[in-house]
């Protein structure tokens, strides 16, 4: 690693949000989950949630363009196990999902601590998924299909999250730990 | 297709965005293109444009979850031709393009006559297509990855101008022309 980039490394991981985060349940394409840790890299989740699928799970694949370096996920068996991680961090969730009660996600406070749940290509949000949450969102649809594709709406959400968060001056609090950061940088040298 | 499908159909139809397009300027992998069709459908976008690209052109396949029955596509051999028809109807063009002189893509109007101009997935947006457009916009990115997926990049643009376009009233001109929404009602029947 050039001192160059060396120094960009530690001006990102400066930035890092420990308190914004992203649940994938079940989400199974490894695109899909290559384009979900692109997009957590993006906005500075340092650590993100993935809730294994009941039948395959591959490692992604593909397109993360190595953002899954920078990006550490946690693998839970039950979607209950990642809720109770994210509670424990005093996080409020925020599930996608296109229920009679979800509000449109330009709506809602992204500056608390807060977990974006994102439901899987086919089954979407499971029931028991709908009620850990705290809060619906929805992004507004106008055409004949009724869904995004799941990283298309998890980076649309997390984009909206990263403007408030800028805004509020979250960026320039330098909060990961530093034995975070020290293990980070010196990873970077023998990767 | 059921009485209430057909009602839906007319009513996406009225909301259609005649003077909103995108240009997908050799995106390759065809479930890219998938997705860029998805999310033209879900902003209104009734016909987008597509430069092929210069070895293989598969039709899309995979994830458009129909949408490309009600979103028209043109080919176009060259860059210059799509930029051409575009300027035809009067229309701006931003291009998503990481340049130095490239704007926040949340501070530009979308709702005067547009199109977003994408890169391919390796190559970007082309010297050429640079100078072509009016503006250069840009996600902000926050951490080591340099680019977003093709598809998850317009996604977030074209939902920033489905807001403006909201705010601005624009979704309730019925501006279709009578003769487009017959076609489209009338092969509802037949396909
Ligand atoms: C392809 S969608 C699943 C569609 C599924 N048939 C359903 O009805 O939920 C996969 C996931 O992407 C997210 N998603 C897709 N479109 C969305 C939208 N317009 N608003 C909010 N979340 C969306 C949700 O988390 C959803 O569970
Ligand atoms: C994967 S990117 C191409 C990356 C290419 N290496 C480059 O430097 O342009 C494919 C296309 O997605 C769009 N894109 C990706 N990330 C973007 C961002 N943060 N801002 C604006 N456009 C972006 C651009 O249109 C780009 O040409």
């Amino acid at each position: 690693m050039t001192p160059e980039r060396e120094q960009r490394l530690l001006q990102v991981l400066r930035r890092r949000q420990p308190d914004l985060t992203l649940i994938a349940d079940k989400v199974h394409k490894p695109r899909n989950m290559a384009a979900l840790v692109r997009n957590c890299d993006a906005v500075g989740i340092p650590k993100m949630h993935v809730v294994k699928p009941d039948h395959e799970y591959r490692r992604y694949r593909g397109t993360s363009r190595g953002s899954d370096r920078w990006v550490e996920s946690v693998v839970h068996s039950t979607l209950t196990e990642a809720v109770d991680a994210v509670r424990a961090q005093g996080m409020k969730i925020y599930a996608a999902h296109l229920s009679d009660t979800a509000v449109d996600f330009h709506d809602v406070d992204y500056t608390v601590p807060c977990a974006i749940l994102m439901g899987a290509e086919k089954a979407g949000i499971s029931e028991e998924a709908a009620q850990a949450a705290d809060l619906h969102i929805t992004v507004p649809m106008m055409g004949m299909v009724e869904s995004l594709n799941v990283s298309t709406a998890a980076g649309i959400i997390l984009i909206e999250a990263q403007r408030q968060r800028k805004l509020a001056g979250l960026y320039e609090l330098d909060r990961m730990p530093a034995e975070v950061i020290a293990r980070h940088m010196f990873e970077s040298r023998y990767q």
